[in-house]
Parts: C-alpha cells; structure tokens; sequence
C-alpha cells in the first residue's frame, strides 16, 4: 500500500482527516475492533526507513525504503496471518503490475509454512472489497501469464468482504469459514 | 532491543562491523538460514518513525517512536512465532524493568491466540542465550513480585539456546521440541 498523506509545497505532512476513509484505515480500525475483543492481534507493519543522520534524537536524514514483504501480519486463533492490501480506480479489472514479484516470493514462503496468505483488494469507484487467497494469484499467474484479473473473476471466484460498521471489513470471518481455500 | 548503532559528533550513522556480532544480528543470521532453507518465514518488525517532513523523498525531520509490541514475528510450520531479544551486561541476574508493561500485555494478547510468545535473553558477558516462553515470565511476575530473574532460575527453568555455526541460535529447535512450554 502507498503512503496515504500529503506533502505541501514546504514539505509537511497534510492531515488527510478530511478524506474518505483509506483502505488502511479501514483495516487498521478493524484490527484495532479484533484486538479489543480479543478475535485476534493484527498489525501493520512498519514502513522500513534508512536512517542516515540523527542528532539529538532527531532524524535529519533518511529514506523510505522498499518493503520486502507485505503490510498486515499477526495472530487469529492459532493461524499465522500475512495480508497485504490494495486498491485500484479501475472499474473492471485489478491490474497485476500491482503486486511485486517478491511480493509474490514472499506469498509463497508464508504458504509453505501454512501461513494464510492473501490480498484485499479494494474498487474504490465501485465502493467493493475482495479477499483473495495469495494461492489463487499465484496459480492464476502461472495459468494464464495474465495481467489483470477481470471483476467478473473477482465476483466468481473470490471472496466479497462484507461492509459492517464494527469492524469496518470483517475479513476474519472469511478466513475463518473458507480455510481450505487459502492452501489449494 | 535498542538500536545498535552509534552516532558520532556529526550525528552520522557509525557502522559497527568492527564490533562483535551484536544478538540482533545473530538472530537476524538464524532468520536468514530458516528462511533459505524453507524452515521458517520470520522478519525483524521495522522500527516504527513519525515522519514529520518529507522533501523529494528525503526525511528531513522525522522522530523514532516507542515500538507498541515486540521485535521480531513470523510463521514456522503453522506456528505463529513472536518474540522480543533482550540482553543484560549483569552476570547473575536478569532485571525485569527491561521488559515494558505494554510488551507484556502484547505478550498475554498472542497466547490468547495461541501463538508461541517468547523472549530471547543474552548474558552479554557470559556469551550465554536463553529461551523463556512469556508465560512463565508473567507468571512469575504474578507470583513473586521479584524485580529480577537469577541467573540460576534461567538453568534450571528456561531453555539454554544453543550455540551454532548454522544458524548461529537455533531457537526454533526449543519451539520444535516444547510446544506446550508455551501455554502453560
């Protein structure tokens, strides 16, 4: 996921309280709702930042760096969870330029691990949120050398998150109902 | 863990390759080897940095923020894994104030969900690592009101890591070995 503030024309962060509400904050204000009712503990991880002057415990210096893995990870009643999320404007397909190749890698080892592994994807013009298990993209990918996947796909073969308003995007429930789906 | 890198007058960063290998970075070599052997998927949590100014992609001001939960997590063999290194220069015992009132709630917060929850513990200067599942730190917490563990209590009721050439602390082999040292 991109970063979500604004930067003004002398380089300060622009509180972007008064904009819809992000994808990320959507899942993070779900995850704080599964952590104070003790459903599971998610975070998001960190951005990596390079560090290269600090005087006085002020960062003077340093650089966003490229994460090497995904955005969310924790614990839901005994799963390891890996996620990252996404989102496009598209109105009919995600493009796959999306995701990083060792992103994809990084999918793989969770999986390998019997970690449950997967995307959120989100059509911000049509307001739709999809679980998709990493193991149907990767499979997908390998199939078909495609570079998007259609909506339709989505709608068929995925799984629909359902808007709530405690916690926003319930997307545990998924995880817990359909465990088979993240492995084959 | 603190961060291991020293600043010099100038507040540039100082490399510490002529330093002995600190335990952070013997367990980031052990992570390496699990994850090129397939064995466990497990990353260092980035240090979480509030950005405040940000020009062309350089930070210019920017502050290092006090981490919510612990330092490293992952997935081993459907094992989620979540851990905090910590050492002490003391020779015979172990003070409790290096473990923050927040870590141990985020501690108690894994076990509820079954995860393996444990803290790494260097006896710098007797070149010593053990494994203590949280569990038995908050229960003796419970229990004692002690301020410190004696280096006794780690022999007799903890697990002594040991030492290899690969990967150079291979804690995974005590997870392997003591499931349920976890929860009880």
């Amino acid at each position: 996921m991109r970063f979500t503030f604004d930067i003004d024309e002398n380089g300060k962060i622009i509180s972007n309280k008064n904009r819809g509400m992000s994808l990320e904050d959507e899942i993070s204000k779900s995850n704080n709702y599964y952590l104070e009712n003790h459903i599971a503990v998610i975070y998001k991880k960190a951005t990596p930042i390079r560090v290269v002057k600090c005087v006085n415990n002020k960062i003077t210096e340093a650089y966003f760096e490229q994460k090497s893995t995904t955005d969310f990870n924790g614990v839901f009643n005994g799963f390891h969870i890996d996620f990252e999320a996404k989102n496009t404007n598209n109105k009919t397909s995600f493009p796959l330029a999306n995701i990083l190749d060792h992103q994809i890698e990084h999918c793989k080892n969770i999986i390998i691990q019997k970690g449950i592994s997967f995307f959120i994807i989100e059509f911000s013009s049509l307001n739709r949120y999809f679980l998709v298990p990493s193991i149907k993209i990767i499979n997908y990918i390998k199939s078909t050398k495609a570079s998007s996947i259609s909506l339709k796909r989505f709608i068929n073969n995925t799984f629909e998150i359902e808007r709530r308003l405690k916690p926003p995007l319930d997307y545990l429930k998924i995880v817990n109902e359909h465990y088979s789906s993240f492995f084959e």
